[in-house]
Parts: C-alpha cells; sequence; structure tokens
C-alpha cells in the first residue's frame, strides 16, 4: 500500500521525511494533540480512518489508542496552502492526552 | 526581552531552536494556521498579544499580518504537555491564508 502519487507530490516533508500532524475534535473544535506523520503513516490513517502517527522519539509507525484504548476516528483530513501539515477533524475516544487530561494543551496556559 | 525562564526552561524546541505553533481562533475553534516561533517570537507574542512567527524560509521573525494587515490578536498561550508545540488563542483579522481563503486548510480536503 502506498499514498496516492498525486497526494505524495503535494507533501513537502521535513529533513526526516515527515509532515506535522493536527488533531481536532469534531464538533467541538478543540485541538487534542500534534504529531508527526510520514507517508505510511499519512496512507494507513486515510484507508484505516484510524489515526497513526510516525513516533519520533521511537522511531516506528504508532497507532493512536494501540495501548490505551484511547483511539482517534477520523472523519477528515485537509493539507494545509504549503504542504507540510495535516489536519485531522476525529472522534477522540477518551483523554488524548498521555497525561490523562482531554487534551494535550489543557494544563499548560502559559498566557 | 527575553523568554521567562521558568517558560525558557519548559520548551522542547527543534535543531533549529523551533516550537511548533498553531493558532485557533477564539469562539469558532477553527484551525487557522500552524508556523514555528523561535524564544524571541514567543515572547513577543505573549508581550505584545499579536502573534509573532520565526519564518522558515525568510530566516527572520514575522509580526502575522505586517503586510497583509491580517493580523491576529492572541487571547490565550497554552504549551502541550512535552513542550515542543504552543496553542495559540486568536481573534483572526481576514483571512488567515496568504492564498486569500479564511484558513490554511479550506482547499485541502485529501480524505
Amino acid at each position: 500500500m502506498a499514498l496516492a502519487p498525486e497526494l505524495a507530490g503535494r507533501l513537502r516533508r521535513n529533513a526526516d521525511g515527515l509532515v506535522c500532524a493536527v488533531a481536532q475534535q469534531r464538533g467541538t473544535g478543540e485541538v487534542l494533540m500534534v504529531a508527526w506523520m510520514n507517508d505510511e503513516a499519512l496512507d494507513l490513517t486515510l484507508t484505516t480512518r484510524r489515526a497513526t502517527y510516525f513516533s519520533r522519539s521511537r522511531g516506528r509507525l504508532w497507532v493512536k489508542g494501540e495501548t490505551s484504548g484511547h483511539t482517534q476516528h477520523v472523519h477528515e483530513v485537509r493539507l494545509d496552502c504549503d504542504g507540510d501539515t495535516v489536519l485531522l477533524v476525529v472522534d477522540q475516544t477518551g483523554p488524548a492526552c498521555h497525561t490523562g487530561t482531554r487534551t494535550c494543551f489543557d494544563d499548560g496556559l502559559v498566557g
């Protein structure tokens, strides 16, 4: 399985071959988290509709919720104007953050 | 002017000294754009409340709307759980995208 050539040609990957991915809750608009995708992660996300990222720390694909059960069902994927970021509109099961909060930004007010 | 040491110590910058920044419209929750910030951009954003980014292509600070007038007034800044991304809750004047669309994702539906 590979990413459609038309889409692959529009991606502007960073030096590690990744694009940025923002996950947003459908309906509420909450920004849940930001992670990274390589081509395979994006292809799997589009075909399985389960958000799949590339873990930079572990150096491997990571299906969101594969251990926690806190999966993301993907309704929409949008690529931004310069091709280096995707926006996922998802239904989040449980907390999105590994700390147990709904989003990864809940405890982070700095200004 | 410099970033408060407590905040500076929480940032996990990439190899270029940058953190990812997601701008979201207050109220509607629209994800408007994703850009990058160095410490100075974050400090200016917090102190002036005008969203200020670091342009990777131009290699300099960039006050959003400095030429277009399409500024972002910043209501909240939140740092994520691992310190490498900030979420800005803003009031966007005019279109956020240089292409003239409201957000940088409007024309990018890929799945």
